[in-house]
């Protein structure tokens, strides 16, 4: 069940009255703790108020197997029994953590997921992936577990700095290609502003965008098969991603990496399934305005391969998968690409970035 | 699907040619890594052979979140995908730990169970239910999943020491319970001896006690409901087996724990649900005969209740919950019982047990 409302308070006391668990806790991180969970307990009745707070560390690097531990001892200690609800307030890394820390602590307990960013309103919040990282390796150990309840609001968003807010929109262009031709013209032409970012009319643009996604989800849970069409930009985005950690070259948020990861994987999509030229050049000029390039040399084509063979979505150990788009609204998951046509498209992409 | 042979490399064999996996893995712990794994290999071809080994410590102490962790550290290094296959070959203690990385490794990858023990073979290898302990509570963290295969076999039971084979047996006399009076009566008069423990007639009574299990999970796998009459003997047992544990004061294994738990609630089935006296006495002198007591005094009473209190099948914090019978085949799941209920029941154990 999601919900877009923008009284997240009022939905939340609704929801815990209707599923009357025995306890309830609110998983934040120390960012979510900071900026909204005072927000959320300003109009808050008993049912929230009585609930037990878990506080984690913010960010993707602390999604991991201590803060994980952290929170079943927590719940465990503060006697969670399978009658409890745990809901999760903050961004993806609270939503999978806390998500994959429900659908494990006593083999499953309810849970309901309140993202407060915009990446994680249209992506971690709904679609039952939770997981965590394994050392440098990104939710490689998880669970498909649907959460009860998604409250998803935009009145948290005024506190996100631009670059967060970008990063939830690459997410918002994925799902417009996916989508089609009109939705991707709206995603290029009505970037949000500061001024309408809370505004109901975005919360209308936000719930668009997650019916692409929950629309696909629903036909493929476990992904084994379609849902890999939302793996559009992701597999050279993870890449991109693990790479700028691991070598501290830049800070690239999930979402730019996920932009130049769309970049590259259009036009591997232009090289191999004829993709349109224009549309392919109007996605990336956008990329270039709004997020920039990351910076890599032809030397870093093999630690950005050998990152890709690792991704799990490949069908087996070193082929390399993508996602490619015959057209806007034509995707074709699962297409297994040569290392040659992907250095090549790499040798593109920094073309086209000027780099 | 449960396959039972006493050919267990030609069936593993057979599953991993049919289910065709890019890689395997074995898990094994030391115990089984010393007695069984060589047995295994002995006649075994390239699949098994090629098979990747991975050994963890033995003894349910080790199934935490350390070990959890090298496993999944270990796949994930191994190159792992979701296309490749665990097989657990072990306990109850591999098939749990190892069914619960291969349910939450890049969310899900398939394992088969081979249970080298009479209790893992009758309990933990079948039915869906994976999992760790956390710190000393056992089984807080886990999930439901069905392994894609168990290869259920007498040839390994050889190795156990006696009491190992009692620890399943009281398993079997759960199911025979559960079942009814003609099941109870062959289990209380067919006890295996050290010379049939391997033989096909032996699996044949084994296969019959996995059959009322399977039968009882298909109809509830997440345990909402019915499932929770396999929990007989367990909310008493389990008490039992983590007082034992935290005073150091006996070592119980995990059957003789269930034994007496199974002596406690029919003893309460009795008090409140009017449960046959003379069938309750013949269950508590054959647990007499066959396992002895764990010695408790009142004063013990306080800290078994509070175990009880915790078991993750109460339906709320602080009420405790049993599967109690109103005779052989007629079990009531989800009965909750008073404190001084349990006390007297443990009075009369104390009395029936002269202790």
């Amino acid at each position: 069940m999601i919900i877009y409302d923008n009284n997240v308070t009022g939905c939340l006391e609704q929801l815990i009255a209707s599923m009357s668990p025995d306890r309830v806790f609110i998983l934040t991180d120390t960012n979510s703790q900071w900026f909204v969970y005072p927000r959320l307990m300003e109009s808050a009745g008993s049912l929230l108020r009585d609930a037990k707070t878990i506080t984690v560390k913010s960010g993707d690097m602390n999604k991991n197997i201590d803060q994980l531990t952290d929170v079943w001892r927590y719940l465990c200690r503060e006697g969670a029994t399978r009658n409890s609800l745990l809901i999760n307030l903050g961004g993806g890394m609270v939503c999978d953590l806390g998500g994959f820390a429900a659908a494990t602590f006593k083999r499953g307990i309810r849970f309901i997921n309140v993202p407060t960013t915009l990446l994680a309103a249209v992506d971690a919040s709904s679609g039952g992936k939770t997981g965590i990282n394994l050392d440098s390796y990104k939710n490689e150990v998880g669970a498909f577990r649907n959460p009860d309840a998604v409250v998803i609001s935009t009145v948290f968003f005024s506190t996100l700095p631009d670059y967060e807010l970008m990063s939830g929109y690459a997410e918002m262009l994925k799902h417009a290609i996916l989508e089609g031709d009109e939705a991707l013209n709206s995603i290029l032409e009505d970037v949000p502003s500061k001024e309408n970012i809370s505004s109901d009319g975005f919360l209308e643009v936000v719930r668009r965008s997650v019916e692409i996604k929950v629309s696909v989800v629903e036909q493929d849970p476990c992904e084994k098969g379609l849902r890999r069409v939302l793996n559009l930009g992701h597999t050279a985005g993870h890449a991109f991603e693990t790479f700028a950690l691991k070598t501290g070259r830049a800070f690239l948020s999930h979402g730019h990496a996920v932009a130049l990861g769309i970049c590259v994987e259009l036009i591997l999509s232009r090289m191999l399934l004829d993709f349109d030229s224009e549309r392919m050049y109007a996605v990336v000029e956008f990329v270039k305005e709004h997020y920039g390039p990351l910076h890599i040399t032809c030397d870093d084509y093999q630690v950005l391969l050998g990152i890709m063979g690792h991704d799990k979505k490949n069908p087996s150990a070193g082929q390399i998968s993508f996602t490619l788009m015959k057209s806007p609204g034509n995707p074709l998951p699962g297409i297994i690409v040569d290392s040659k046509d992907i250095e090549a498209a790499m040798d593109i992409y920094r073309d086209m970035f000027g780099i």
